[in-house]
């Protein structure tokens, strides 16, 4: 099938976690993490953050979130997050499902990313009653406009919720990507920059199903196995979900298929740029997002290419995957710039 | 890794599904089910159960069930359950929690088995303010201590519960292996006697991860796929989670792996009774329910065997796989008679 | 105690509600409901709605909206509101909390009213599954800023609310002020203009504690008594939310109160535009909202005045209640003129 | 009306808190609890107490006691209560609606009395993530058969709940009946004998309308006040639920009505022995179980009498309130003696 640009999503396994997979599927293994793939993968991932931080394997990155945020907070409380997070947008009111009522309240911020000033000005609005009590904070990187946040900048922000008492939760569905575009170590923007609950994404990542829950405040996991288990988010054969992770994690894969994605993304950004296309953020990760013409949309969509009209910025949406091909991209560049008559012009 | 008894969900995946999932990890695929492997694999549900029922891939049997069940009732109503019924003793409150509160009321029954009088003494019982009314009710087939209800005895019971306003669901983790043992046609048992809804188990049939939800009365489906996704429950790249289905449905994979789960339970189960062991339950399906003598089951353990002690029914559970070897069967059935003294019984 | 302007329930309860309490408290009555005086009152209702509604005693309006707008949807659905609608701003996450998680989606409009271009934008920018479906609209009469819907205009919205598949609450904290002020009868601005549930509120009308709970479509509130009970909002002693109300809808003591109420606002509004004070709103109820400068505002509650600082519209809220005197009227007006100079100036 | 002995709720309001209310109904009071009334009922509930409890005020029994269990778990706990207690069998699934699913754990236990051996053998029973972890303990005092526990006896059990990490409610909906028959300070029943959490029942009491929510661990009481609000149990005018309660707990108004009922049920219980009725529990407070041959009870139904049929006892259940006459206990006995032909017997 032809490769897309919709979505990281669209892509299928890599093949280390492919790999990884088939090698678990051998005899019998205890079930519901109790198995030695599940105890190897956390170990890793504890080698990785440079801490003792407490690992849970959850389907999606819907549950993944919805989980860790309902950990912040209790449901009179709220959590305030980017007018555009996936977790207000995109979510179907997922964590307001797992929390029970939680409300998200939404902050403004250019390119995708919060500030202390915004934060502030939100959690001090109200302190009645008749408001639900800010308690969390949930920061997405990368961002869902395809921008980073710098160690620095997590570091200001967690502070910031410290002071008003608010639990700091990191929406890594594109961590991945964040990690290999800003080369710091995990812990640089996690737990040391004040991050206490990361959802580390999978599945966008390259495996077939799974996101990592990683807890670096142990305090805040206390029972989380069993809020999973009752939230239908304990796998009974957990080594299918764990075990392509440990493919993932081993010898840097993780970071070499996130910097090919984001080296795509690069590709794509200056073959747009040079066909005179406006990108409406910098492309610091794997997604672009571009102001195209309608004659330029209509003409993609036509000749099948799929992408996201991403309402929240008004414009398109282009993600690149592990598996995105320079030819997949090429493609793409040549049908834009023969939709916008740059091919022409530079043809001539 | 030795084979145990402990669950059939300590098997792997067996090989078509296997098969099916690298196939289907080709390429580029929407997100979301919509995808073609999704869709086939619906169709060839619609095939199996002759009738064009709604289906939707789910995690896990927990969010299976408990989303199942959320369409039967609101919070303030009640399901019906038998006492040893997996929802009700090992959900840790999954039922409650994707419906908000909603009551299971249990009732008793020889076998495992609910009766139409036990189901109409629970529903009379009560009909003030101050009890939640009964909305639904829920079976298990193959039953928690593997025995099977028969069509005409889900036929009634079904008959009983619309007589009182209640619709059925039945929790079919083990459905193959009822299927492959009484030998009817899938509709039998399920929407031609009366069934609602019937959530299929994937897992402990073969699969790594994913039970389908087969709705037969589509109006109970109304917007069940918002329902899935708030929950957490719809998969980003579902093809991985809906092709291995294909394998598993196509030339009856399903029913020769149920059949010889089945046939390995039946070697036990006579094995058992010929070391002079007793059965608490007839072995009608893929587990084996037995009062096993303390030291018998304190030297089994001392060897490595790893079976569950059924609390609700006093004895300790054998449960066999698609991938249980006749030789496992014999090895445990060999430590078994050296334990009681029957080997030597039988060697002098 | 000093009278104020801060909330039409800072005013205790009235005469009449008085009355009937004291005269429901005679010997024993059943509990729950089963009474004669709230058979009465619901009697009474249906006879001044012209309808045979089906009618609910809970005991605030928190509870009264969050119940009714829970039997709308499902928590995977959404409900529009107005951006300043107290479900969205001063209920602490009620809605979401009873309905377990639907979300509250807002739209903007003018003067506190949404309109029917406002509501069709919002529930045609999504229509996929990661977007919760929106299925109810909530409407507040009186609106959040003291302005009212007419009937042309509620039913102008509940029709667009009809051809997008949503249901129709009206919030009536001020029901009363409004039929008083409009001159309609109650159906005209509910049930006959569209309306599906209404919440109409007792407690600012005068009544010591509760909230009716209205149904026109009575095949909304099938078992709404049980969740009602579920809920924790079924009085035991219900004769005694239930026959102030009778006291209150006797030869339409409500209007008398709620004419006294709008009248006393005009008073002061008139007082306020006479003294040079902006008014925010157009005063067509009880509630006068103006903007006040900030030494008259700091100068009113040196002196004990208390009213709210109405963040959303960035002024000053005056409720006046059932109670409000004339004379507390003119006292805040010769405060304010003091405060403006606009006293000294007329009195030289 | 006739007087009925079908629950204690059927009783009006006592002299006393029907003073208090109307004193309270004077002039403006800040809404919401920020007034001089609650502020001195919850006083004078700390002097009761001899402790410095946290206290609020809710509309009934079944949201008192639902949100206090809320407090001590979250969802995926469980709370242990006797299989008798209101809160499992009379409350619609409440506590499991408030707390978004946390399971109800029932116990046997004679007399309506939980015992210390019943707690810990079903917080021993499983520890496994398929099972919702015991973390709350509740009790009923008065319990659901008019019996009592002793100080000593509540102690006993809480000390067990604390070896386990159980926190102890106690469900006082007749705590000034125990109070009263004890004749026991308040704390000795409570905090001193290890309850973490009392929710005192007003509206059996002789309130209109209300009961209270009394925490002696305050660590429990954090932002209580929100998730009244949120769930729709914060008074507007809470002096109208606070008020009634100063009437009350002035110069033990409270014991004097309790005292009376208690007697009240002593008198029907001894001449329902003199008439060779059998009691189903012994009197200890203003509830009287007792088994009644069938004609007797048909007798006194066709008389016009109300009572309840307690199915979880077999039996009939008289409840004397503060109003209960001497006459009416009388008049039943009369033709429960006429019934029996005991009355034959004696006039002979």
């Amino acid at each position: 099938m032809q490769q897309h640009f919709a979505s990281d999503n669209y892509a299928g396994i890599c093949p280390e976690a492919t790999a990884a997979l088939l090698e678990a599927n051998t005899g019998h293994a205890p079930a519901y993490g109790d198995d030695d793939y599940t105890r190897k993968v956390s170990d890793r991932l504890r080698e990785i953050f440079e801490t003792d931080c407490d690992v849970y394997f959850v389907f999606n990155g819907t549950a993944a979130n919805s989980l860790a945020l309902a950990t912040l907070c209790q449901s009179y409380h709220s959590v305030i997050c980017h007018q555009l997070a996936h977790v207000e947008t995109d979510e179907c009111g997922a964590p307001e499902f797992f929390s029970n009522g939680a409300k998200l309240l939404t902050a403004a911020g250019e390119q995708g990313r919060l500030t202390p000033e915004a934060i502030t000005e939100v959690v001090t609005r109200r302190s009645d009653l008749h408001f639900p009590k800010p308690r969390g904070l949930t920061l997405t990187q990368t961002t869902e406009v395809g921008t980073l946040y710098l160690p620095d900048q997590i570091a200001a922000i967690a502070d910031t919720a410290r002071q008003h008492g608010l639990r700091v939760h990191m929406d890594g569905a594109r961590f991945a990507n964040a990690v290999a575009s800003l080369g710091v170590a995990p812990a640089d923007i996690t737990w040391r920059a004040g991050v206490d609950v990361l959802c580390f994404g999978g599945t966008k990542m390259g495996l077939p199903v799974g996101e990592a829950v990683v807890f670096f405040d142990r305090k805040l996991s206390e029972d989380f196995a069993w809020r999973c288990k009752q939230a239908g988010q304990l796998a009974s054969k957990m080594r299918f979900l764990s075990a392509p992770w440990l493919g993932m994690l081993t010898d840097d894969v993780w970071l070499k298929h996130a910097r090919h994605a984001n080296a795509m993304a690069q590709r794509l950004s200056a073959g747009l740029v040079a066909a005179g296309i406006e990108l409406l953020f910098p492309t610091e990760a794997n997604g672009v997002f571009a102001r195209l013409p309608a004659p330029v949309e209509a003409g993609l969509r036509a000749k099948g290419w799929r992408f996201y009209t991403f309402i929240g910025a008004g414009g398109a949406r282009f993600m690149c995957g592990w598996d995105t091909l320079p030819a997949t991209v090429d493609a793409i560049l040549a049908d834009i710039r023969n939709l916008t008559g740059a091919g022409d012009a530079i043809r001539s």
